[in-house]
């Protein structure tokens, strides 16, 4: 009888909470800590949403359900900031016709300064909330309560607050849902800029902190704008290419070879055998393309078994990739992807404005500058760039890190802009699937995006000619055997076609101007990190 | 010197192409296989679609790329037909002005009727095309092709095509890739529909030679028409949801411990240590919605392990999921999944009328039916159904799939529709997690959603206080230690919330009453098949 069970556990937990209030408390029906929500009732009551909350409402009655992001109680009152997602709003209890000196006294935060908990301390949870225990200790913060108020305009803009114009005068309080008295990090902490040596004393939360209590850190307001911005990042790379004509399509992750050749793949039991997790899609959008499905996207996770422990290596992320057949030129593929991008920026700056202005004031960061049309250099002119900067390089070599980054610097310089391509890499440091150049034989029609001088993209014109094929594939010393089934799909007639894909959590990170790649990540995965 | 090779390989292809013609056919410009496309020019030259081509572009010159569905050589002439993704349309090649005698033969393909490659085969690749051979047989079906030629209206509409009202008089025709002269399934074989007993001796594809070959047979029109649908299915989903103010995120794959007790989990070697693929993504959503996100969705691979060997099982399949903060009950959450449905349904009949009717020719089916609002039944009514049906079963049993799909028929002959809710499921067959009935202790907070009488979606109120959860965990028999981190989640205030999970080849098979779930699945996976 789990629902009794749980009801009479609410009671013991509404009887602790009544415990103060003495019979003669003529406020004691307007507040409290209320029964789990179990879906009694279907009351006839709006909450407003605290954004909402502007002079338009002033003098009303309403109902918000917040959570209570700070509490302070000064003589006959108790100041509440009611969080809602991004949006925060002043309540006031104050001892008077709504209001007993019991209900400030419930609505306050009695207990002194709580240190976060340490992993080894017992749960508190059982005897403070759950056990019968000699008195209730007020509402702690991240508990969830509805309140209802009148909406009031005030004299003086509230500073800390995002509804600056109105505070609510509580009537009412009630506790949907307690949090544990201590936190495992302040959600001030977590959203205070990191300042080099100055403001000592003010506390930061460390990455590992954070990533331990995602559920925690990701109530901050920049992380609400991170991930807020990350949703339409998808939506507007999806919005554009299904106006474009693409089709999505959904590709397995779970494949019976390593088809890139086997390094750094994770290995799954598969019943009786043994499959490998998809390092990318790559084959079956070719697949598709060899299909007639002619422009395919797919957003899922890509799984990459690498050892790196970087500021941007994730062993699964999330790919955006691009497959397309074109007429006579890849360009006309680069072309699509560019403007998507482009798309994308343009729709983040339009729609996006408020969470980019959110994460800048704890992350500040110049503005993400790009053209249109997109710049597109060649290889040899960024060689160029970089050997008059001063780097040794010879013409095959592949971008190391820090060029990838000097060069970022030095295309911003000349032509101010932090997204371009870089076309027509040596063909000596890209997959053996890459087409040769046709007219020079040690480059190939392939590119990269750069994103504030990181890559973001990977893409190439692939080859898709079985015989030119199998030839690229020996020149890589790659076993036939095993990318047999990849060659086979090009032998019933095959569109030329090109594709890229691109890193979801890099592009949100380079586009707001972060500088890990875990901050973009809800949950990240690394060699050392597989939880939460 | 790879791009060199290859252009030696296209010009021995052509080479071979042209071996026939004699120096004095004066139509040898006019066709011939081209060099591989690697991208050698930007010819300023625009292909018309072949939906494209109508009585509106009569006496027009165009360029049309294609492949050669059939051809048919008749004295003077050769019948195309040429195939874009859904489109056909007639092409002729007729001996005069535009085309010799030559270049009609080039057209046609001579060689007698195929035979499907058998699995011992040798590849023919090699000795027909890329080595020298005596002489060239002709443009394999499936190969791309590039035509030019004037679009000329016909007297009689051509059954066999979807431009039924012109066809194209061809003056040039190049091959653009060609295929492998025999294929493992014809694609008219593909297409027709299974006729019990009658007709025998037309020949159709059996399901894994269908997979083993899914490049080919995606082209069909059939398949080319199941996944547009299953793309738009995607796109309304999300369309619907990020209207409704949803956020959509992304969950990991890779897990630290199975959070739903550990059976039919696929397990993966992390490094130094082992890890699990998600079941679901369930525990990710409830932790977004304990981080304030109020409402999301997700779209991303599911896994399960479980040997199950049925037309709706697969052991990936993509979960359409959503989660949801509510205020007071959970039918709130309810209405939103089940208007989502319905959104969909609408959409699908609007905007992808032509792919469902291109499907009912292979499969008739009748066209699928729903109400608005969804119908929404309590459990005991569906028992009380069934056992007027002569079901026996227990208050508190489950539903056998059997008296699932007898129920849907019950349904649909008392309601009219396709689509329904089942709630308040007894508490006995759920999981853990799922919210007890507070006003009924064995019945829970929970519901199924069936199309065509097969389930489509399972949800349920959560349970979002960690004591009762511990309490219903314990219940369950499962080690707490377990799922530590799922419990710990709720302790620092949670709202009430709800949601479930949509498999999306399921909707997609049920909506246009196919019988597979392999059928709605581009590369499916399940115990016996990991390939392609």
């Amino acid at each position: 009888m789990p629902g009794v069970a749980a009801r009479k556990n609410q009671e013991r937990k509404r009887e602790n909470a009544m415990e103060q209030p003495a019979a003669d408390d003529y406020a004691k029906e307007r507040y409290g800590v209320l029964p789990l929500i179990q879906s009694q009732d279907k009351p006839d009551r709006v909450l407003v949403r605290v954004k909402d909350l502007t002079g338009e409402k002033a003098d009303e009655v309403v109902w918000v359900r917040g959570r209570v992001h700070t509490s302070r109680a000064k003589g006959k009152q108790c100041f509440l900031v009611l969080r809602q997602q991004q949006f925060n709003v002043q309540a006031l209890v104050a001892v008077g016709d709504h209001a007993s000196k019991q209900m400030v006294k419930f609505a306050a935060k009695e207990s002194p300064q709580q240190k976060p908990i340490s992993q080894d301390d017992q749960s508190p949870w059982n005897e403070l909330i759950l056990l019968p225990s000699p008195c209730f200790h007020g509402i702690n913060k991240e508990s969830i309560v509805d309140i209802e108020g009148v909406v009031r305009k005030v004299p003086h803009k509230i500073g800390g607050c995002t509804q600056q114009d109105v505070e609510l005068h509580v009537q009412r309080i009630y506790v949907i849902s307690l949090a544990e008295p201590r936190l495992p990090l302040q959600l001030d902490d977590a959203i205070r800029p990191e300042v080099d040596g100055e403001e000592e004393g003010r506390a930061t939360v460390n990455q590992d902190t954070r990533l331990d209590n995602r559920v925690i850190d990701l109530r901050t307001c920049t992380s609400q704008a991170v991930f807020r911005l990350q949703s339409g990042i998808c939506q507007l790379f999806r919005e554009t290419l299904i106006q474009k004509g693409f089709v999505e399509i959904q590709t397995p992750k779970i494949i019976s070879a390593a088809s890139e050749g086997g390094a750094n793949v994770f290995t799954v039991s598969y019943f009786k055998s043994n499959a490998y997790l998809a390092q990318s899609p790559q084959l079956y959008k070719q697949m598709c393309i060899c299909a007639d499905f002619d422009k395919v996207f797919c957003i899922g996770p890509v799984f990459r078994a690498e050892d790196s422990n970087t500021h941007r290596h994730l062993t699964e992320f999330v790919g955006l990739d691009i497959e397309m057949a074109f007429n006579y030129h890849y360009h006309e593929v680069v072309d699509e992807i560019a403007d998507t991008m482009v798309q994308i920026f343009k729709g983040l700056q339009e729609r996006f404005q408020t969470e980019i202005q959110t994460v800048s004031k704890q992350f500040p960061c110049e503005p993400f500058k790009f053209l249109e049309p997109t710049l597109r250099l060649e290889f040899p002119e960024a060689l160029a760039m970089l050997r008059e900067a001063g780097v040794e390089m010879g013409d095959e070599d592949d971008l190391s890190t820090p060029s990838e980054k000097l060069l970022g610097r030095l295309v911003k310089e000349k032509y101010d802009t932090d997204f371009y391509i870089l076309d027509k890499y040596p063909l000596a440091v890209r997959p053996f699937y890459t087409m040769p150049d046709p007219k020079n034989p040690k480059t190939s029609n392939s590119y990269d995006m750069f994103m504030r001088g990181e890559e973001i993209l990977s893409g190439a014109q692939r080859v898709h000619d079985p015989q030119l094929l199998t030839e690229r594939a020996m020149h890589h010393g790659i076993d036939l055997e095993k990318i047999k089934a990849y060659i086979d799909s090009f032998r019933f007639g095959a569109p030329p076609h090109a594709g890229g894909g691109i890193g979801l959590e890099r592009v949100t990170m380079l586009y707001l101007g972060l500088s890990n790649v875990r901050q973009t990540s809800m949950f990240p995965r690394d060699p050392k990190r597989l939880t939460p």
